[in-house]
């Protein structure tokens, strides 16, 4: 396969593909005798989910190195894989970032415990949650209890979604490969559809709201 | 405010702030007699905004800065506010991102449907989880329904926590105010909840694995 055509299979212009492989994201073409790269099957598929991965990921280019590495270091082991592609993720836009408060801690370790979840302290999540609360507590929102517990419901319900999709897949490296992806994507999918939801919700609320107005006008 | 005092009670050091003010997320402070600049509340409060959604939501500039102007510019119209605020974000991580492809958008669509949900068609919800599911596709993983529906109902739980979060705010700019920052952490929210579920939804099939094995060997 030439560089034109992985191109056009994979949907990435060549000067990105070059610059993937300049990075260490893919691995170099093999050189042919005519002074031109010569690049296979498994070059198409790893562009393909690099493309995934930094566009619609959102991840940078050191964050994309580091969910690669843990998809090709743990192709054996589906507990180790999975935490080292969540560690890889949970530095997702941590550059520079400070710990989460105590508080904040607290109040996803609380959650936690009132789900009885099982989660191990080096789990990224509670960083990327608590710092979240950090977050609204700037523009001084303190969520309730009942916001917290609809957010867990949503997580679990979500999760073990997550969990039974492995159940389609055979070989390990497929199922190291899905959790690693599906981590980055089930983010964004279901980013998408809480906007769609909102949208649906922000409808009901104005049409009750048009609903009263036209009560009290007739 | 002096600018140490501000970086302390921010959380930001001094060239970072001096960094958002040239950048024009936070507005020049006020030059005094003594070649100093002051700053008010108001620059605080911004300052610890930007972080945030720099730091935790892991928005670029560029896109942080579009959240703002979202922030400023619709502070009397909720559904305006909630739609400026849904584009600025919708465009997070989307630089050079090709559209979704046609599938995957009707996929979104069946789901939509199948919820009875109100969403318009200039939503960026429908780029976002349809370029998710093109990110799922490059790695050949095709999401069944019961996977999309469980993601739907995760999405519609926690938007319904969305707008009833709104209802304890009664000034119209923090209403937008929460509606903009509520957006970004909460994705980041329920990323970190979802890492957190998935670890214990693991431990709960490798406990069920190994009650099983010792069955077996008993």
């Amino acid at each position: 396969v030439k560089i034109s055509e992985l191109s056009s299979r994979s949907g990435v212009v060549s000067s990105t593909v070059k610059y993937y492989v300049r990075e260490g994201l893919v691995s170099e073409g093999r050189r042919t005798s005519g002074n031109q790269t010569a690049y296979d099957e498994s070059h198409v598929q790893r562009i393909r989910l690099v493309r995934a991965l930094i566009e619609t990921g959102g991840l940078s280019i050191a964050a994309t190195k580091q969910v690669l590495a843990a998809l090709d270091d743990h192709k054996d082991n589906l507990a180790y894989a999975f935490e080292a592609a969540q560690h890889a993720l949970g530095s997702v836009g941590a550059a520079g970032a400070r710990n989460a408060s105590t508080d904040a801690r607290q109040r996803i370790a609380d959650l936690v415990a009132s789900g009885d979840w099982t989660a191990t302290g080096d789990n990224p999540g509670w960083e990327l949650a608590a710092r979240a609360l950090d977050g609204l507590s700037t523009i001084g929102f303190e969520p309730s209890s009942s916001f917290l517990a609809a957010y867990a419901a949503g997580a679990a319900a979500v999760a073990r979604a997550d969990l039974d999709a492995l159940d389609s897949r055979s070989h390990p490296d497929e199922i190291t490969e899905l959790m690693v992806v599906g981590t980055v994507m089930g983010d964004a999918l279901l980013a998408g559809l809480r906007r769609l939801a909102q949208q649906n919700e922000t409808a009901a609320v104005f049409s009750a709201v048009n609903e009263r107005t036209k009560e009290t006008q007739s």
